[in-house]
């Protein structure tokens, strides 16, 4: 992908660049976070989103906060960067690389506690570039291991976007399909739109079509009757967070197109980095799930689209059990039938 | 339901009048069709939609299509009035109720074939009133056959609208509810919003919140989350054609919840009259199924929310086979667990 979506510009008083992704597809535009509000809100408000792309807006939003400390006091400039990783952490609930980020950046600054104030600084932003480096190769390294999964021929249904748009620059699932295209493979794929904010009609269309990979957007009710007409051979998508059996939370829907697909006959994968595995939870019930504003569901498109005052239920992800999936690509592995046992066989590598 | 969907007014030179349901719910406006090219707009555009009210716009559509007949011999009549059939047949495939009213008109006028123009026009005119009439009754009728269906406590799901406003004045699908809300039953409805054109967020939650019923609003692709959740003890829709083996064509969406409604053990009901039916069509796939433009999908909402160029699928309907429903509700009776034999049990009788 030629647009890197979120990366730090400058030395430690830099700045995070990203692409608002409310805006796509209609514009394309960098946004500039100078401070931690900044970021807070990019990520509050999805101008940044994807489980991968929110664990890079941790590690330089907590570089965002770090500028402002400007203690050389090791205990206060501790309680300070504690202060900043809460902060970061209450911007969305579900997505566990925005932990998984933070945590990192703590436990690199606790190792190098006995350093000034200043070094550790530096360490730190060596550590977000890291992130942000390490998050490429990760990204090419689930396409090549699930490339396999795509026949020539075949109708790949994805939800939502695990693009390289939800990431820094290649994707999860959409990973997949980019090294498949490489590989020659001919294949279609098939958006679902992904209510109430359309990842799927404006990010992941988007992305594909840059690619010149054949896709073609439905709503997402229609993804059953796309089965049933015999367009889709395998399903992919991405994850926010994945519990130690295996069992995937992901934007919400993805739970029930895995129930289509099993009833279809049809294989579903999930691609995502190893990062996105929170081993400290056994199943998916531990995972939180985020309610979202009722107006994205009844003004999302600039227009009121529902009665004044209607109720409205709001979940922004479910969580499909590790039953219902074929196998989950990493790039450490593919954990086939995953299962407590099966997802440490890959992951302990 | 205060509001009359759809009704002829005057006398065999008279029009149709009928709230434009694309404007619902911001704008309560009526639009009145002098002719039949308008008429054929209005179906066509889904000013006026929902089987049953598309049934009554074609009875009346015959009417204004017989206004400009200016002839007083019957075999140019005829000729005429075949004419007008076969245009208003050409503004929708799917719903068979457009076909049945067209039927019925043809058949009555055919009867009465040694009468004068004249009077022919005025029978005619008859049996477009009694069609209206009929409706209402048979609505109620679904209604007090379908509420036993609901029990105190339940959270009731439903799929696009098949409210008074799909009918002449009381629905099928929320007849049943209507209904059960008159007997003193106290339960929740879920409305899937049903895109790309929102008849469950614009139209069931509004008919509900007007009859005091306690809903929610939620986006397709939030159905098996809320099902999962254990919100949900019954699924109740209507239809827009049903084979005689009892698949059953609705709005396009309603085969994947009933693959949802059976992963979680939840009955899955139809509601609909007996001229939903087409006994002619052995089974759902000889259904056809309208796809509309792809507009309704990449910029439904007065703002494009796709890229430029994009490809698009836009099935209006699906087919939800007869083993994935639990009962079908008709003003003759239920149809439980719908076959060819369990059909005809009820229908003919």
């Amino acid at each position: 992908m030629p647009l890197p979506t979120i990366e730090w510009e400058g030395n430690i008083e830099g700045r995070v660049r990203l692409i608002d992704q409310t805006l796509l597809p209609a514009e394309i535009k960098y946004i500039y976070c100078e401070d931690l509000k900044s970021i807070w809100r990019a990520i509050k408000t999805l101008m940044v989103r994807g489980a991968p792309a929110i664990g890079i807006a941790a590690v330089t939003g907590v570089l965002l906060g770090i500028k402002d400390i400007r203690t050389d006091d090791t205990e206060a400039f501790f309680k300070e960067l504690k202060n900043v990783t809460n902060y970061l952490g209450s911007s969305r609930p579900t997505a566990v690389n925005l932990f998984w980020g933070l945590s990192r950046m703590e436990r690199v600054a606790w190792e190098n506690r006995d350093k000034p104030v200043h070094t550790i600084k530096e360490i730190l932003l060596r550590e977000a570039i890291n992130v942000q480096n390490e998050d490429k190769s990760i990204c090419r390294q689930i396409g090549e291991n699930g490339a396999k999964f795509i026949k020539d021929g075949d109708g790949v249904l994805t939800h939502c976007n695990a693009g390289g748009l939800a990431t820094a620059d290649y994707g999860t699932a959409l990973a997949v399909m980019f090294k498949a295209k490489e590989n020659g493979k001919k294949f279609k794929v098939y958006a679902d739109e992904t209510r109430p904010l359309l990842q799927g009609a404006r990010l992941t269309t988007w992305e594909l079509m840059h690619a010149g990979i054949d896709v073609t957007l439905i709503c997402d009710n229609m993804a059953a009757h796309v089965m049933k007409l015999g367009k889709i051979q395998c399903v992919i998508v991405g994850a926010d967070r994945i519990a130690a059996n295996g069992d995937a939370a992901n934007k919400i829907g993805t739970y029930g197109v895995s129930i289509l697909a099993k009833e279809h006959g049809i294989p579903f994968y999930v691609a995502a980095p190893v990062s996105t595995f929170d081993l400290n939870i056994t199943s998916g019930d531990e995972i939180p799930i985020e309610e979202r504003s009722s107006e994205e569901v009844t003004c999302g498109f600039g227009k009121r689209t529902a009665p004044e005052g209607v109720k409205v239920f709001n979940p922004a992800f479910d969580v499909t059990p590790a039953k219902n999936i074929t196998a989950i690509i990493t790039e450490k592995g593919v954990i086939e039938k995953p299962s407590t046992e099966n997802v440490q066989k890959i992951l302990g590598k």
